[in-house]
């Protein structure tokens, strides 16, 4: 009789069946429950035999007299000190930035050596044009549709800056699959290829999410040395410690890299998580620029764009309207480049005669958009009229430039500029190139993000800003030639300060930052121009928040992420919004003398991690919250594994007689042969031959047939049905919470607490859910998916789960339990999404008997 | 028959004096609570009046027919519009900024007055050295006597530096006396003295809590034209902006003093606020740069304190070591200045001769501070080996000079620096000047900044890095005049640069701050030496944080102020103290169903300002909890006027008779009558003549002393006799909480929460107290003194309220009764602290009874 029988016999009676199947899945989970002990008990078994060997190890050596033996003992004692010194954070901190800054300038170099080879080709071909134009076009494109296919392949949670991801991650939500070894490695290697092709891309977002998937990796490394690795809280800190490294070592800005990892992943930020970050992106920078002195790059340690604008009168008082009006302008400018972003990916969504044919061939879109771009960017071709020839790198250097380049009469200076040179055209006038330049990079830019390999915004757009700036810069210079200032002393117009303002400026106003002024200074080595700086980002902030959400916000509601949004400025009708109005009514709860049964239904049906837990039905009185983990514990301790096997030891005593035991030796006393027919029906537990004997049935499917069940009976069916009719008394017991782990205080709100109120609790608190309650009565449940709906109309979010970050702070319990109820809750989750996931895994057990 | 004679007869039964006088008091603030009655209607009609006034004046121009109808219309529209506008956040934070940039101008022109002065008297005696010591001692004698006189008669509060209160004011601990006007006045004007005396004092600490004063005060005059200013947790938000203000405005520093006031004054930052610190600091550094400007002291916007070193090569990677030694000197010298200063505050308590003999003068100890130091600075004396006669400006401006000092054969360059030459002594090395400058300003700024005058620690500290650095650079440029570089360029050491770093270290060791390197850039104008800096900086911050606490810190130990101390790092035996071991058992708690009585002597005894509401003694489950002015409020309302007067009315219409009416017109109604009568009685609550028959007498004093008082009765005696039956009848009913505010999720903790877990709980929520409960029933309370105690001893702190900065988010009330509520706790406090405030103030009616 094999299990396809039994499930034909269950077919039989009709209607029943989809009933007795989804019985047989729950209880599958207990059956593939037993597997999972062995395993745990097998690995536990491991572990305390390598600790004991290893003490062991130490006593043997404290007691052997030979002649090297203190030595030894020094040695492992050494090694005992260093596994304990490991766990410290300043030890990980170090190993996080020593790594990200070998993996930035690693990257640089490959992104530089690819550059090269392109010009290379470029230049090699200058006799025949169209060969110079293959070669120009071919480069980006393989290396574009290579970035894009790998990433696909390998992990596409690579794709895109990561920055909203990271944004989610430290808001506490567990995305686990964006930190993995996969997606670090299709980032690192994608990132390159799609740097190296020389499209407007950019690097720091990117550099974010690779700092952080490195964290996470040394996380787990280190975890191996010492235990506080697996404090999670501590793990998120370190995270946030991560998003500075990545900026940090990817301008070599520390300050600024602290400052905009903070302003763009954090709502509340924790100021002892301060100096975590300060210390990693400072060691992080330094190792940066360290690694370029020694490869002989720099003479010494300076700025990566490093500038030298005059420092005794950097600017005048009066040019400040000039540097206010580049603020408002690149504020209206971030506004429309986040737009236009967003339109891209919506349109291409849209068209679904487009999308369809996009999707099948996943590499055309990437090749496409690269060969438009590049086309377009051909030095000989339309590239001449906006400095097509110059890299990224090249074009900021030149834009941030202390000469003036419309200054009439010095024709003979500027030309011995190497790259400056590109901007100027015979025809065509220096104003022209550098508009061109701003209006073409801004669509290519905006177009070419939206390719689907690691990229990032921010440099492009600061390259962009810095071109508007030096425009306005320009303009002046041509206006007053001989400088604003009256008094004497002529200081002429410095456009190159001009770039500065607006490289600052646009990337803030894309990001809604105000540190990208600080990553301005650090980039340049000059602060001179701090209040035109501040002024401008300051501007193009305000101008830029209040008609667009930032570029990374932006993303987060087109990727559909969990996250909560923020509240706008001035939303009043917001506060008039209350929780009553918004909150899910119909609570799923389970009350103080509910059965098993209740439990178990209860859990199949809701859907928040945390139920509540109330007086009674009529009372609704709310007396804490309990995890689902903890209940499905409690449910599977009910009919789990000990008591399952000290009810077949008792019936398998008390039946001896009338079972046909399979015994070979009849020699032995009753206890050893009840044992091991005990073990005989474990073994039908996890086996897969004698699963038929333990598929439970309802117990009215087995009233109805009571009649064929008997006629047809064999010992072990008889067996199997009484287990389940076990099952069905455990199941009508009361619940007994002595040994659950209940939340005395979940959080609540009342009926009347505004949408402005909560949003901030949520916030603060990084709450998944809070119950409503009146006057300590249960009357509503308000969730993530409620609030956000509410903020931002609905938007439905799927395949995410949502963590309090401050849960660890709430239960009481050993970390050893939560491990227990953790592996319980995989292992539901795992159950939900493959029905019954049952492999054939031969157990001690089951090769002993055959 | 007055109250004199009421108290003797109440004085005769003996032992039931203070019962009576107790319950006396407790009416007392019945009584008192008609005067505020009275007070708030009349506020109240005269506002409405005003208000209906205003709209009148809108209505009738709306139907004046005249010429200039319409423009008046306009003008009384833009009126309109300007007056909501106002209540904009922005026009806020730029008002701050400008005021502040004025008053930091206005006071640094004053302390440069001052100090000139000084020199000048100095400069005009020289023909007689100890007539140039007398002016050069008498002079800051008497600026910081007077200073310390003039803050100790106006507001003690002003005080020392101010931080330490802003840490705690933005705890959410009131500390209502340190944000008046008065403050204000007396931290200027302090300030400005106590600078322009010369000594070693810093003006950052101080300009942190004139920034505080004056957006709390403009807060309040800005409430006068809008509503939204009344928001409470607004302010906290608006005081954190201004902390980054007042560092903004003092040193032209936005960024750092952003980033300053949030490393000093927050635990957990609200990114939020962010952007408001942002502007207003740079609008404030702005136009305090531009005051400069237009004053003509500089010809444009530039650093501070600017440095020119060269750009090119600023330090080669060889000289970090230095820098590094710097850092770590530094934090040591951090440490040591923290523990001086502590000890030196100490010392002076414990000294009890000392102590009493300053108490009673204590305007000595300021004179005599003052008087050492300027006596070992005087220039002709030990101040010629120690630079003595450059003010702290003139010092660090040479400190930061680019040229070096100690390099041989360029002396002829060396003279024509100004100032520098003070640095310069024919018979003594450089270096042995720069060492005694350190050692005594050391010391000196130690002592100094314990004077009880408006004065803060940065700048002086901030120097003496700044000495430190030059002295390792100055022996670095002797140990290799031509620099370390050795690939042909010659590039000489610039000790500029390691004064620079000594002052970002050494400020940032005493503060516990990384965001001094910052300050560092935005005062120098330079971000050349950011690597070295930012290394230096983060050396010392390791080594001061574990050897002290920060300045602030102690000076906040030092005070009790009631601030929740940071978990050290790695104290992990903090992790084995649980809840339970630090709790309050004994906790007040009320009843559902308990009677007006039990309410009252709960709230006699009880010291929190929330209380328990639990289900019944028996079950204690912990039902929410209700803010003790609620309770207070229910109280009044229960024995309070309204009830009170329809009693007596009642009871005057049913006594008619028997009363002896002092009525002259007996041609009126009964009811006119008795509405007479009622006032009469009123008018005995708040009067002074009639108070007798109002004085209250606990029910059992009347039954004991029943024949006496039958014998002596008075109508009005009987009267008064009757009320307190009354009262005693109404006291003994239950408490009806239909009307009461109750939060029903106050936040718990279970009994094995660890102390860790609820540092951080309290921290993050701004938590007063927490209850204790397990598994619903409440077994403890756990206060914010608990903890302090637990984490750093037994420490009692005395005379500040705290108030949980969430708490305006938990309850669902409107405002209006929640001032009302707010005023009767003003009134209880009131009441408390003295005794029986009985003052005669003549009423209306009192007047017309004459």
């Amino acid at each position: 009789v094999n299990s396809q029988t039994v499930k034909e016999a269950a077919v039989e009676p009709g209607g029943e069946v989809v009933d007795v199947l989804l019985e047989g899945r729950m209880y599958g989970r207990y059956t593939q429950e037993l597997g999972v002990y062995a395993k745990e008990e097998a690995a536990r078994l491991r572990e305390s035999g390598q600790r004991r060997s290893v003490s062991r190890t130490l006593d043997l050596l404290e007691y052997d007299k030979g002649r090297c033996a203190k030595c030894r003992i020094c040695t492992v004692r050494c090694q005992k000190f260093l596994i304990s010194r490991v766990g410290e954070d300043w030890i990980f901190l170090i190993l996080l930035g020593l790594l990200m800054a070998l993996v930035s300038w690693v990257m640089d170099f490959c992104i530089a050596i690819c550059l090269q080879a392109q010009k290379w080709m470029y230049g090699g071909l200058d006799s025949n044009v169209f060969l110079q134009y293959l070669a120009w076009v071919t480069y980006p494109v393989v290396l574009i549709t290579f970035s894009a296919g790998f990433t696909q392949i390998l992990a596409p949670q690579a794709v895109g800056s990561g920055i909203p991801e990271m944004k989610t991650i430290l808001r506490g939500v567990v995305l686990k699959e964006y930190l993995t070894f996969k997606t670090f490695v299709a980032k690192v290697i994608g990132l390159t290829c799609a740097l190296g092709s020389g499209m407007p891309l950019g690097k720091e977002g990117p550099f974010v999410h690779i700092a952080s998937l490195c964290a996470a990796l040394l996380s787990k490394f280190m975890s191996l040395f010492g235990g506080i690795y697996e404090n999670e809280s501590r793990n998120i800190e370190m995270l946030a410690a991560a998003c500075a490294v990545g900026v940090g070592c990817c301008f070599a800005a520390p300050i600024g890299g602290v400052l905009f990892s903070i302003e763009v992943t954090s709502t509340f930020f924790a100021v002892r998580n301060y100096w975590r970050g300060f210390f990693a992106a400072t060691f992080s920078a330094f190792i940066f620029r360290v690694l370029a002195v020694w490869n002989r790059d720099e003479e010494t340690i300076t700025a990566l764009f490093k500038t030298s604008f005059r420092l005794d009168f950097p600017f005048d008082l009066q040019e400040l309207p000039a540097f206010a009006v580049i603020g408002i302008a690149n504020g209206f400018g971030g506004a429309l480049f986040v737009y236009l972003n967003r339109l891209i990916v919506q349109f291409m969504r849209k068209q679904k005669a487009i999308n369809r044919f996009l999707m099948k061939k996943r590499l055309l879109y990437p090749a496409l958009v690269t060969l438009l771009i590049s086309t377009l960017t051909f030095p000989p071709g339309f590239g001449q009229f906006m400095a097509g020839k110059l890299t990224q790198k090249e074009s900021l250097v030149t834009l941030l430039d202390n000469r003036t380049w419309a200054k009439q009469g010095i024709a003979e200076e500027f030309d011995y500029i190497g790259h400056s040179e590109a901007w100027k055209h015979p025809q065509v006038n220096v104003f022209v190139t550098l508009v061109l330049f701003i209006v073409m990079k801004f669509w290519m830019s905006a177009l070419a993000t939206t390719i689907p390999v690691p990229c990032g915004a921010f440099m492009p757009v600061f390259v962009i800003g810095a071109a508007f700036g030096r425009l306005v810069g320009e303009s002046m210079a041509a206006w007053f030639p001989d400088g604003i200032h009256t008094d004497g002393t002529i200081y002429p117009i410095v456009p190159g300060g001009y770039a500065v303002v607006g490289a600052a400026a646009l990337s803030g106003a894309v990001t809604h930052t105000v540190s990208t002024a600080v990553i301005v200074f650090e980039l340049t080595g000059q602060i001179s121009h701090i209040l035109p700086v501040m002024i401008a980002v300051i501007l193009a902030n305000a101008v830029a928040q209040s008609l667009q959400p930032s570029l990374y916000d932006s993303i987060i509601r087109i990727k559909k992420l969990p996250y909560l949004p923020e509240l706008g400025w001035g939303h009043h009708e917001k506060y008039n919004i209350r929780v009553e109005d918004i909150m899910v009514r119909d609570v799923r709860y389970i009350t103080l003398n509910c059965s098993y049964r209740d439990l178990h239904n209860v859990l199949l049906t809701g859907h928040l991690k945390t139920l509540a837990l109330v007086e009674s039905t009529e009372s609704m009185i709310l007396l804490g919250s309990i995890e689902r983990a903890q209940l499905q514990a409690l449910l599977s301790l009910q009919l789990g594994r000990p008591r399952r096997l000290a009810y077949i030891r008792e019936r398998a005593v008390e039946d001896k007689k009338r079972l046909s035991v399979v015994s070979n030796d009849s020699s032995e006393n009753s206890s050893h042969r009840a044992s091991q027919e005990v073990r005989f029906q474990v073994r039908g537990h996890s086996g897969q031959r004698c699963k038929k004997c333990f598929q439970p049935f309802k117990a009215h499917y087995f009233q109805s047939h009571r009649k064929k069940c008997l006629q047809n009976v064999t010992a072990e069916f008889c067996m199997s049905s009484k287990i389940t009719e076990w099952e069905e008394k455990q199941l009508d017991e009361q619940v007994n919470f002595n040994n659950c782990k209940i939340d005395p205080a979940p959080f609540q709100l009342v009926e009347r607490t505004s949408l402005h109120k909560t949003h901030t609790i949520f916030s603060l608190l990084g709450l998944d859910h809070a119950f409503v309650t009146s006057i300590g009565r249960l009357i509503g449940v308000v969730s993530l998916k409620e609030l956000r709906k509410a903020i931002e109309g609905s938007v439905t979010v799927k395949g995410a789960k949502v963590r309090p970050p401050l849960a660890s702070f709430r239960d009481s319990g050993t970390s050893s339990s939560e491990n227990e109820a953790t592996e319980l809750h995989k292992l539901w989750d795992r159950h939900k999404s493959m029905p019954l996931p049952r492999e054939h895994t031969p157990s001690e057990s089951d090769e002993k008997s055959q």
